[in-house]
């Protein structure tokens, strides 16, 4: 690697949040890198107050490249999406925060494990369809959006879609579907971000996933709504504000889920994640998911940041700049090794 | 007029957008005179840290009167209610923007004829209750904020809004009411400057709306919303950030769109403008609507700014402060007649 | 008290809106106490850009003791539930605000009585469950966060929620528990700050609450939604901006109310509110009830500030430290009295 010749830069793919990091590097005076397909980075151009260096994605040899020209991967979901786990494997680009718990998000069995493991409250899973006595959410592998999501209460209609995602090639097995327990309640997205350096997991932010059609249906009529099955395909996302005091379950969940990753995948761990909750009428919070990556979800601080991050800053920032700032900070101090892996 | 006399100035309707306007156009030292009915402007004598003229709005003379003192007018939602388009074309002063834009608006088949024209996709429009084979929206003409708005697939019930808004003189024909595909999906209002100026088309965000009742009755029990159709009166925006891989298509839509207003309306446009959206469950994004000046919703980032302006100007920016921003610029570079009409 | 020897502090119970009144005690100047629980207060030590003293509440003598140390009391909803009202009433400790508001939030029918005295339309109440003619909202006393209130149009219901408060004693007497109305219409949070330094009730922004699980229970398909009834358990606040013609019915219920309290409820007011409002597809507003100091909507604007009060102050500022300027200013120009009770 030659950070010291040019600097370190941040190689991250061209979609997502990629102008949340892109912003957040200029702040900081960090560089970025944003690779992709050619059709992907032509919206970057459009935006003339960006700076960073636009690269055509041919394969991991692209990610080799950059990683020559001083550059680590800041993962996001598109690029678990498109480069794939297993290519990032083989790539000798360094990864800020974990490769490892990159290939447990992908695997929704050891994903959900994970957060057991850490002692987090999770929905209950099912092993088949027939078991199943409450309504569940029909789960498909892979960093998707959200896409043919389905609920019902209907075992047949479980092994139905079973059958879709075999055929379409979506999954090996009817196993890799996974039949998890919709629970009732609100949906609440925490952001966060663990700090080796400054050895703490810190709470950067809330907010709400804006799904089609699921948002849209519940405003149609009744009579029409219920003859249709809702989905799940993420647009965008929403900012919201928890409860104050439910800050100290969210942090206790963070906290303990770094210890888990720490202790189950490969000893170290740095940088943004997300837990994927549903808080139900009695304040209790489960988590359904997580990301060990940036979620799209800090986009709502962009530019502005996030008030979050300024109970630790004395200043709001995005997640973007807060990534900037610890790859810096590392860099500086010599403590790459760190927030690598 | 008398730009050079006094400076040039933005008159805006006392309502819908008026205050961010006023905010920005103090933030780029651009005048601006609020009119309207004397009880509008009442609210405005609230805030001290407003500067602006009050003007009683007492018919298009006042118009000509603000004309005359070099003010522009910066049309926005309640202007058009208000003032009506038909009025609009009879006075003296410049509109920033598209005088004839502000006509197509205000006619439901012409608007919808527009976005087909630029290739954006829309919904279908039905000719006749008869031929309803799906959910539809019945809509009435006017700027009224979605009051009286039904969904339904009943013919009949289309058939007696259409009586009904007939005898109510909303419309003079039944071929006014539009019957349009009601889509199942998530709504984003996206909104948009374009700048003759720096010859692009900028996005500035984007909002969902709050609509009474739709969105209360959805929180109702089933049992009690399924005996109601919900209405669609627009109460208010909320802040949403779309995926970052959909920028790249409302984009393209914007851009598309005001090549076609230069084409069929007119010769030239510049200003905000909004591209009403419904994004389905497969990401394709459909406009059921535009409006052709700046669009309440963009009130979401009122002082602070929007984050999407910073992508082109490097700081958040308000489309209050845009807007300014242009009209200073073009006075400036005596460019004005390519931003006035 | 001795405000001279230390300077003005703000004591706040620990959880709410603490971080907010906190941050904007620091911005101003302010110093801030936070007393509650021991476990509560851990939060507050994981912030390091925090600076406030953290007092384990040991019974009313703590509030005293901060009374001495120069403190008086700014009320939030926590400290309503978990200090109750009746205690309030016997420390010395000063109140921001009314103390006789409290008292009067505390009791469901005084509350709302208050209201129709401000000449603010209210949802019609019933005083029995078998007069009822229409969907209500069930609601039992005490600041517990819409917790267990139901929605039914089913006297038998009503009549079992009455036993069931009855048995749990969160009521006294069937007439504890009210049956309000429940008008379908979108909910807005208003809220206000009304300055006696100023002389004026300033707004100082909206909110819309995010409830479990009836916020969660939409997006369910029908078929599972229509076996449960909604629950108002508040999660978090989201921000919504409504339309400008609106704002003038915001403020003239707001002044209304600060009439109406200093007639009824000893003669002087000071601080936040906030009207628990639905608009209804007419643009009709109805307050539903109120909280007569902070509530925790206000978090929406948490270090950047609400945009409304820079319509008073030409910069974004927070209602926490909106309450820190109020004091200190009071301080500096010897009119505690008029903001203290």
């Amino acid at each position: 690697m030659n950070y010291e010749k040019k600097g370190l830069g941040m190689a991250v793919f061209a979609s997502h949040s990629a102008l949340q990091l892109v912003l957040g590097g200029m702040e900081q005076g960090v560089r970025t890198a944003l690779f992709g397909p050619e059709d992907r980075l032509e919206l970057y151009r459009r935006f003339p107050a960006l700076s960073c260096e636009l690269v055509r994605y041919a394969g991991t040899e692209t990610l080799d490249g950059l990683a020559d020209e001083g550059f680590v991967l800041v993962p996001n979901g598109s690029v678990v999406e498109y480069v794939r786990p297993e290519n990032l494997f083989r790539t000798k680009i360094k990864v800020f925060g974990s490769r490892a718990l990159l290939g447990i998000e992908a695997d929704q069995r050891r994903k959900m494990e994970l957060l057991r493991k850490a002692g987090i409250p999770t929905p209950k899973e099912f092993s088949t369809p027939w078991l199943v006595d409450r309504p569940v959410i029909v789960k498909f592998p892979g960093a998707r959006g959200g896409m043919d999501y389905e609920v019902t209460d209907d075992p047949q209609r479980i092994s139905d879609l079973q059958i879709w995602a075999l055929e379409r090639r979506i999954v090996k097995g009817p196993s890799e579907v996974m039949i998890q327990e919709y629970l009732i309640g609100t949906t609440v997205y925490a952001h966060y971000f663990h700090s080796p350096i400054h050895n703490r997991t810190e709470i950067t932010g809330f907010d709400i996933r804006y799904e089609s059609d699921v948002d849209g249906l519940r405003r149609a009529p009744v009579s029409i709504a219920m003859r249709r099955s809702p989905t799940f395909t993420v647009v965008g996302n929403i900012p919201v504000f928890p409860r104050e005091r439910l800050l100290e379950t969210f942090l206790e969940y963070g906290e303990r889920f770094v210890e888990t990753v720490k202790r189950e995948a490969g000893g170290k761990f740095a940088g943004p994640f997300c837990l994927e909750c549903v808080v139900d009428s009695g304040l209790n919070v489960f988590a359904f998911e997580f990301s060990g990556r940036i979620v799209a979800g800090t986009n709502v601080y962009s530019v502005h940041g996030s008030p979050y991050l300024a109970l630790y800053f004395g200043r709001p920032m995005t997640v973007g700049e807060r990534v900037a700032l610890e790859l810096k900070t590392a860099a500086e101090t010599g403590s790459l090794d760190e927030v690598l892996t």
